[in-house]
């Protein structure tokens, strides 16, 4: 039996997914638009409109929540390109990463992420576990390209992916200059003259 | 007649340049032990103990004497080395951004640049000001090594400092890992690898 809006009223096991989504939404939109320190079980409960033991079910706290909600929202806004090409899936990626903090959901939740309230514990933890996470969704790229020979052996996917991001988040947060295509498009650049160099690989040359 | 601590009651013209050094330090302390909204002149004239209407006479308002004392500190904190090996220069002016971030000085300024204060638009834009000085103060680490042609001729000064920095922006602002000399080393080498590939040439090649 398919799990779909039109078993709204089926048991929880069967419309279980469109349940868990609505609370992963729930929980961002909560986060952008209220910040981290309103970010509770029972807010986030009430936005999606179920009862706040289906979330306990599923997840033991805020933090695990807001992880996951994070890793679930990037993996389908910013999805991880295969190309057959590592200059394309790069340069793909990291336009992606600039229209997603462009767009008005990744910038909020970016901006509550990367702010003051970054400096809690408890935040700041979720973001390195986020990154964390994301650098193995996007790790695939690397690896193929090195069993087609386009990068050195040894290249780090976390290494090289830092690097594509770094500019990128230099403007936004450092320097205050426009995020567009361009912007993208240089940052693949530079991440891959460096990953071909060698200058990427693990453990570190110098 | 010299200028120095012993003609504490000459008039101003002479002992102008300790008493602006008192005031541009005065002005960073405030602002990284009171936040930016604290920041006005008579908090500084008071801290830098002078007569506001001294600061006046150099500095038209506060964001002029936040961006002279900010830009005059990190000259001085994070000099621009001219060792006569642009590896070698790149590399230290990495470590030594990492260590002015690490030290309470440099942290503290940049905490508040850098954090929901940076928001205010006069901040942003003293921000932005700030560094374009600092890429212009660092150019001839660039235009040497073009000399030496140890770079391609077209490298875009600017765009090879922003690529050092990058990295390690991304680790003290997103990632949040540690901020030591191998991070440093690395960010010299991977600007290093993407400017002699071109990929740091002005207009892009992209």
């Amino acid at each position: 039996m398919p799990c779909d809006d039109r078993h709204r009223n089926a048991p929880l096991g069967c419309r279980g997914e469109p349940v868990l989504a609505a609370v992963r939404a729930a929980t961002l939109r909560e986060l952008a638009e209220c910040g981290y320190a309103a970010l509770t079980i029972d807010n986030v409960a009430r936005r999606a409109g179920v009862h706040k033991t289906t979330v306990y079910r599923r997840w033991h706290d805020r933090e695990q929540l807001l992880l996951d909600a994070l890793s679930d929202h990037v993996a389908t806004e910013v999805p991880v390109p295969d190309t057959g090409d590592v200059e394309r899936d790069l340069r793909e990626l990291a336009r992606g990463l600039v229209r997603w903090i462009a767009s008005p959901a990744g910038g909020g939740v970016l901006a509550t992420m990367l702010s003051d309230a970054g400096r809690v514990p408890a935040i700041a933890e979720a973001r390195r576990r986020f990154y964390r996470q994301r650098f193995e969704q996007a790790a695939p790229i690397v690896r193929r390209a090195i069993e087609r020979r386009e990068l050195p052996a040894g290249t780090d996917p976390a290494e090289l992916l830092k690097a594509l991001m770094a500019p990128i988040y230099l403007r936004l947060l450092v320097t205050g200059e426009p995020l567009d295509e361009e912007a993208a498009d240089r940052a693949a650049e530079v991440a891959l003259a460096a990953a071909r160099a060698g200058a990427l690989s693990n453990p570190p040359r110098t």
